[in-house]
């Protein structure tokens, strides 16, 4: 683990406190709220047309997550993004759910055309979606998984996306993958008990909206932030006692981030460039 | 309780994963999440005319909550649950806040016109407003519980109004009571302090499309539901320490349906048959 | 501490249950809901035009919080609002991000215009731009805080707001303080940690709610809420161990508040009349 990192990038938010965008969704708005002022930023949720453009011109960076869409908020996303753009802030696209309706496929479309993204975050089948217009396999919930095996395909895809969009693609899965079109981060943090709680993935992407607000590295950001993300699981599975499920689950995990810091990304880091 | 009942669905649900559409509200659409992940079951949500249909076309069940409803999402819920029904997937109804809006009994007589529900679940109040067209008593929070003494009446009410919409009622109290035209489970888990939660009653609808999802006996699955919904509390209840409040009894009726197997609901489900 | 204060509001509002309808945003909605059950009161939510003014005739007070605002909450605000004034009863604005955009300054303007409200509660930054139409500092997150030195001309500031609008005015920081037109409460309980948990100012806004809807006195219920609210921040902080953090402490928060009772905030309470 001697390559370089953004190893000081917790302590930068913590100082920076940089105020995060959220346009999302109300299943997990709250536990991302939480979860941003865990790692020291401060959120701000807008998400109509009246006031959402106003409020992405006094942030930091631009957090856009498709779950429970609607034509309102689609229109929110596409002014806020925008006006991010203009402003040269950071802006994250997390397509909850675009592989199960035509609506959230047109509006990821939509937002890609209309909105310049400095990260895109997905699992396997979101980002496969996206990169390629068609899923991996038929059914909703049919997850493929990346493992050590399919790993150099799917960063080929990952690198072609990432260079056609000019962005930085995060794929979330049993091992995370975070890519430019150059250069690929393979972290093996993150428990499986990430898995059992509703809004890991959503709480990451608002994670990676600070992340990005505070760095000038977009890629070093993202992969920070995936590290974070998974070494908060870690902590939070060791403290799970045989009662605790997975909502003192989702608790653990907040907490572990409350007390993320540059020595504990260090310590846990675990990741490697893939060429 | 040597009366033959699923207790193999806790099982059931783990291994088939369903994958349940909730149009619901957010004041509890985290908790639904999550308990739908504590159960073994997937949650997705979507609740614009946009694309709620498509998603029901992909899911396993419908779990409809008149929570916080306004007309958008009343559109969403009457085109999913005419999908459900097209492609005989079980929906349930949870008619809240039906006693008190004009609106909201005007949308609950909307959706029993326009869809067949698998099943509807209330609190005697709602059973009864939705049944008979008229309060028990004036007020809004006046809550009639079933007890020992009224059950007779009740249970002949319930069976009229599940003849009547072909339906499985479930009405939650003190006493839970689950019926079709026929027969009728009365329930005796659970505990007091799910009444210091919000959302314990909406966590219950949840769970009982992931129960209706993996069963062939739709009153079967209710029953299990309740008694499911009734042992987590039990097993909530017991882990409470002096300073725990309503706060930390919700994570563990979470944590609780994280741990139920068929094990479990063999030993503790505390039920009868009524005749 | 011997001046006379309303001691008894916590168990009055436990033997009262009073109904409190909350027209609020969901990134918090979850927590007030949660709030309010643990001391004592019915949490209720409906922020439609189809049903909000009708379910506020059948309540004990109104809750309005502009998080998360958008045009069609603000109609059902007003009307909810015009309702509770021509039926007497108690409402409180909680002006969230009122600093932010123009749509939510609008919305202030117009919801005080049209709205007679029993109490106003925001923090500092809120709570000057509502009075002085202008911002104390530029820039979002410039939390303004009060301290010993500038106490006075804030307090003069709240006493002029509070007759020009004839309400009680709250407002929270280090040092909370309530204020009528005439009288002044300095509030120092509460804790550091509740900064750090989203939405511990929206529950403040849902217990005060409670709190004027058992009490005659308004301007004694909005200083025993701040005083219960933060001593339920003290006694939640004395049980974060090193492992926790904010989300733990949302729990500890929420917990706390189920168990204050009159003795509790009689012991506890801390504060003084400025004159």
């Amino acid at each position: 683990m001697v390559i370089h990192m953004l190893n000081q990038i917790p302590e930068i938010i913590r100082q920076k406190k940089p105020l995060i965008h959220s346009i999302t969704n109300y299943v997990t708005a709250n536990d991302c709220a939480n979860l941003l002022l865990a790692c020291g930023a401060s959120p701000i949720m807008a998400d109509s047309s009246e006031d959402a453009v106003e409020i992405t011109a006094q942030c930091d960076a631009l957090n856009i997550n498709m779950g429970l869409l609607n034509r309102e908020k689609l229109f929110a996303m596409i002014a806020s993004g925008k006006q991010a753009n203009t402003l040269h802030l950071p802006v994250i696209l997390d397509p909850v759910g675009v592989t199960a309706s035509t609506f959230r496929r047109d509006a990821a479309e939509i937002l890609m055309k209309k909105i310049h993204f400095t990260a895109i975050k997905g699992n396997a089948s979101e980002i496969w979606y996206l990169a390629k217009g068609s899923k991996i396999f038929s059914g909703v919930d049919t997850a493929f998984e990346i493992d050590e095996q399919n790993i150099s395909p799917v960063v080929q895809m990952m690198k072609e996306f990432a260079y056609l969009k000019n962005t930085i693609v995060i794929m979330t899965g049993q091992i995370d993958l975070v890519s430019d079109a150059e250069k690929t981060y393979l972290i093996r943090n993150g428990h499986s008990m990430m898995k059992s709680v509703t809004g890991a993935g959503c709480m990451l992407s608002a994670l990676t909206a600070a992340c990005l607000a505070v760095s000038h590295s977009a890629l070093q950001a993202c992969a920070t932030s995936v590290c974070m993300m998974g070494i908060a699981g870690e902590i939070a599975a060791e403290r799970m006692t045989p009662q605790d499920g997975n909502a003192s689950y989702r608790n653990y995990l907040i907490d572990a981030m409350f007390h993320i810091n540059n020595d504990l990304l260090k310590e846990k880091a675990n990741y490697e460039i893939f060429c």
